[in-house]
């Protein structure tokens, strides 16, 4: 079995290789190709990885490529971690948001678009070489913005089962589960526990949590509301997390608590890219090094934690056919209530050999849904734009996105947007 | 035949009385009996009223009372035009907005809310009246938010045909063939032309007018967009109405252009309700002088222009079972494709002696979708507040609206809002 | 000569120049100008008077305006009735009194002090405005707490002659007049008789009367003592009426017998606000009526029995030179040993041309010394909180206030006193 | 030098016989003389004395009798410690505050009042004893309502040097050195430091502090109010003691915070009373104990911190003539400006062979002159109440009193408190 990873030069990557060496047993891998566009970081990092596997007794081979074709043709499951324009393409859309008063941001706002304009057609490239040389073969999206990302695969690569993934959740249903043992002092271990999240990708509300098919969603909610009374700075009004009954993602914060996250970024630098971008190089320089075969214990820090156990988590599940419940973006399907059933959500789902289906849900609490249909209309003209290259889809998207510039402030905007990202937007271009 | 008239001491009334001796012909008015809290209003502009009516030779008869319930007795038709708190409530919730750095406008943002807050009840309490003491009148509402006012009255007297009623559609459609006029040199009559507008009331996109049934849309948005280029100052960006090809009600302003409209209120005083203050002062001054019986011109610059042309034209409508079209709030009942049949929208609609029909309409365009759907999701909540006095839906409809408060504002601005309207909202401090 | 009224449009006005009408062969008033700021009330009040002038053969010319400075200037005197905020806003008072459980009412407690705060800035502007345009000319405050105003006019407003009347001491005069008939069957014009009473504004105690020079205070205690005794649920207690030989101002019932009076509360609405509001819906139904020229009977039932009598017994003692004895609130200036010469006191003073003198008084008994000593501290910081809108002043109001809230209501309360009052408390909420 | 100690069976003599026996050096007393009614706790009370002082090796002679004459004759000092109807009479007054629904305390309400007039007859008897027996010699009294008590004894024993002592400021200033030394790390000396502190007995507001001569307040209050903002159940609302900048004693309790005090009571038993004589239970258990001849350390909990301390101080700046300031309670003699000279004012006084000197003082804060202006009505009214038995005096105390009975209560309190405490009050019934 071969699994391909896109954007293996990623320093996340020592830690996804540590996921399949721990599942040896159950996910039989025999050949990793780790695709990146930069041979360096392939070397360092792929590198790295090589003797690390080395270390573990060679249970399978680690390929390092930068022939993406050669690295998809045949892979069982194709993974993609990728990040068009790197680091500083992001520390740009950060100062962008910046310039405009806006919030500058990988994810959400205007440097999401960005973001999202300068990878769905990579993406979609993927997808195309898959279905070409890998027919059949599930792709695991970690790209960010993964739900905007995902949107765009179902909708322009319908024939390559794609599915977007992020770790917020499962981070979330951790520190729960870490929350409840402080609780109860009785330790619960994941696979007992189910956390209901609902929403677009990050833009989440957590919403539920099962043990062993017991709600305990009002002692969790009990308890966090009174850690958040008690806070001097808490993270989220105690009133709102009372009142909803729900505990937002983080990345609500740019929603919910606009002007502040706005005024934080008067501190830059470093902004959160300058900050990635110090500790990345620590960390290549200890891959780096020849005598080192063990990933570091600040991995961590660099803000992917749990993503090789939900990686290779799904994997797994998908190649067993175990049909276990894990958080993915998907369209839901009619899953949930109210909403048009092509619409991507991030949601519990089955995983299995068939396929992702979503569990039925609740609908959106009524206080959310607002926000998650505006969100989503930015999404769905966002996918038009990068897709078609259209600069009308871009501005009212731009528009439309509740995070997003006034009118007033637009044009101006999206220009200066397309012109820094130019290098990575060839449709917008055409002909010129 | 009786029509009765909620707020009959409106400065508004005697437009409305001109409306209705214009009309004698074709809908035989009987007694016109004007209803308000205010003894001395109803003196100094019912008294007005009387000699109006007196002066057109008594075709019907005008009765004021301060007794509801008499008033609105054996009515056939009842509208209702009130101001619960009076212009001052409107000028505190304008500087509420103003001290919190939030729109304070009079049916958007938190002033459109504390005002929905105020009036629903009352509003229900009058279809209460109506459904005992004229039942099946229909009740034709003209109080502001007049979107949301009916949406509570659909959910929470059904019994009542209710529907809510807006002048800016009918301002806008009379601006349009005036451009007309100017763009070809052609008068059209308004019966003979057709505006297509869909939203909520206040946040209504026009987007087509025919002519004889002709589409003239491409002209008219050709020539709109070519006079904002030019303008020094426009309205909306050219490159907005080019983009969407359609024109924004103007309160879609405080969305899409909300930090002007917030430093605009730097200036105040006078705010709106203040300037407002200032020409009914006058209004009132000459309505008082027992030797005026015609009213003053400057009646449109108090902003109900065509009102008087709307309210009478549906009843009308209804009277004489016309079939015409008006562009009214009611459920769209499946008319608008991709959201819920049962929220209130506002748009063209059949009107006659069986009630009031929406027109197939084409969808929310994907870039106003969202926001529409933000909106509502806040005007939901604020009926749930308003009728059930719950402070719960209250915190949830601010956080929910785009316009609202930020996370770290809404306990404060809640407490504040609803302190200073309590004399209004009776649900929220029950028992206390 | 010119009277100017601000708060002219209240439904005491009709009374008021009843008492021109009655003087106008001593008092040789040439111009009556009402001014107030609600435009309707001025037409409704304004215009019933001009018809009651007319009808006596139009002895004088009665002016409405909206225009304060217009009425003002040139006046040889000012009277003021206004009420800040209006009917709703004492509504709003007497509730949350009731709300904190404590005692809600107009012109003592936590009413008074709102009212204070909000008639205190308007009184200072009114004096300002006279000193500029009517220099000299006396003003004559019967707008509530009138004490309480008088003490910020006298350490405010020095340059204007200002003074504060109330009915209480006449009408208690006029009843003890009647009760001596009734006792004697005797008939004593009123000019025969002065009655010594000492205290603050509502809040004082009746100590004395003579006729004739002759003290019958020792039959009268009696009689009302007896009376007392006789009754059912007399008003206040025999004893406490024999033990201080005193009869206490109506008002003291809120210091003398508080949870009797908190507990009446309970039984609203109406409220006294909600119960004027009614008699003054029907006073206005019938100023407003063209027909009608001469005042109602039922405008007593309004509670200001013998306020026309006073005002103009006062302006035309003074007019005149009379050097009658008036009970009015004025610094004492000595006149009561052993509290500072400065507080503003009611009492007997001569009236004339040269001004208010108070007459030689008996200390305050001891057993209501101190509770006079603890409400005059309470104005004295009311006074401040309001000429500076001092925050601290008015905690410390409330503190001071001998049926004000406890320590631990002080802070919410005052909360919600200047939230609700905002609109009417601009020193407060200076720069917001 | 003989010093009498009236009420010397009180279990707070061990305590006073430690001062003396500390001061040994300086205060040359040869006799001790304990006077009690009661002969049994004189053996008890007293023998321990005894004890005591032969176990420090007799340096003064210790006498006990139930012959007040015998004990006064002759004496240089004599202090007063009696408690007129013991312990009983007390909790018969906190059980007939509640049974009122009013402050039932030893010293403040009408508990306060019941003392005072069962202990102003035996405290003036007391006096002219003196006057006879001991001319000259100061009497110092420590028997509460320690304020009121010596109103009635320099108005009525003006031959007498008396002077009201109590141990609140003392142990104020002793807790705000110990603040300080939390603060600062620095301990000071309690002589080093002087304690500003002005109102009547256990009604005073503590508002500076000097150590060496340099004021501290500022950071003493800043420091205090952050612990009542951080404390669960502040005992004062922050705002009051950061609005006032004054400390109030926590005697104020029962003013600023009346119903919770009330509230409290029904809690009881124990009552306050009931405690104490559960603890003076236990303390003569262990005084009677032959074996035993120190004081023990709960001595501390009976409430008299520092009293031997205060009253030893005080009787060895007099005897010394060191011109030591100390707080007590004295007419101010015009120290305090506003208020009449002869109120007794509890203040910081200069104590020396001439007599006790008020110093000069700021006046009250306008914020609390008003309550202690009440509050000493009440007192006035009720030394004359006590000293000639008068129940009109006693009647109009009550209704003067700002924590007294409502109108139509005080009859039947009156009556009830009387009754009650019949046996120690002969004026009252005379001829009965």
């Amino acid at each position: 079995m071969k699994v391909a990873v896109i954007g293996g030069g990623s320093s996340y990557t020592p830690e996804l290789v540590n996921g399949f060496l721990a599942r040896v047993e159950t996910f039989p891998l025999d050949e990793l190709w780790l695709v990146d566009i930069s041979q360096e970081r392939l070397i360092v990092v792929g590198g790295f990885a090589q003797r690390m596997v080395a270390a573990a007794g060679s249970p399978f081979s680690v390929h390092l490529t930068t022939d993406r074709r050669a690295g998809v043709a045949g892979a069982s499951y194709v993974t993609t971690q990728l990040r068009v324009g790197g680091m500083e393409a992001r520390r740009q859309d950060e100062y962008l948001g910046r310039r405009y008063g806006l919030v500058g941001q990988e994810t959400t706002g205007i440097g999401g678009m960005a973001k999202a304009l300068r990878t769905i057609p990579v993406l979609l490239g993927i997808a195309q070489d898959m279905a070409e040389l890998a027919p059949g073969a599930p792709l695991v999206n970690f790209t960010n913005p993964a739900g905007l990302v995902t949107e765009a695969l179902v909708r322009y690569a319908p024939e390559v089962p794609a599915v977007g993934v992020c770790n917020v959740s499962i981070t979330t249903k951790m520190h729960l589960l870490e929350r409840w043992a402080a609780m109860t002092g009785v330790t619960v271990a994941p696979e007992r526990a189910q956390l209901d999240t609902l929403g677009l990708n990050h833009l989440t509300w957590h919403r539920g949590l099962t043990i062993d098919g017991e709600d305990v969603w009002p002692q969790i909610i009990a308890h966090y509301v009174a850690e958040l009374r008690a806070a001097e700075e808490p993270e989220w009004s105690p009133h709102l997390v009372a009142s909803l009954r729900m505990i937002p993602n983080y990345y609500l914060q740019y929603f919910y608590n606009t002007s502040h996250k706005i005024a934080e970024q008067a501190a830059w630098p470093p902004s959160r890219a300058e900050a990635v971008m110090a500790v990345e190089h620590d960390l290549l320089a200890y891959y780096g090094d020849p005598a080192n075969s063990t990933p570091p214990a600040d991995l961590m820090k660099r803000g992917g934690a749990y993503y090789s156990t939900l990686a290779t988590q799904l994997l797994n599940a998908h190649y067993n056919d175990l049909d276990e419940v894990h958080v993915v973006n998907t369209p839901h399907q009619g899953a949930v209530p109210g909403i048009p059933a092509d619409w991507v959500m991030e949601l519990p789902c089955r995983v299995g050999r068939a396929g992702i289906d979503p569990l039925p849900a609740a609908p959106l609490h009524p206080a959310v849904a607002g926000l998650a249909a505006a969100v989503k209309a930015y999404e769905l003209l966002t996918v038009e734009a990068a897709v078609h290259g259209d600069r009308e889809a871009a501005y009212q998207a731009l528009l439309a996105n509740p995070i997003g510039p006034e009118m007033g402030q637009v044009d101006a905007l999206l220009d200066e947007l397309l012109t820094i990202n130019r290098p990575y937007l060839p449709h917008f271009f055409d002909g010129q």
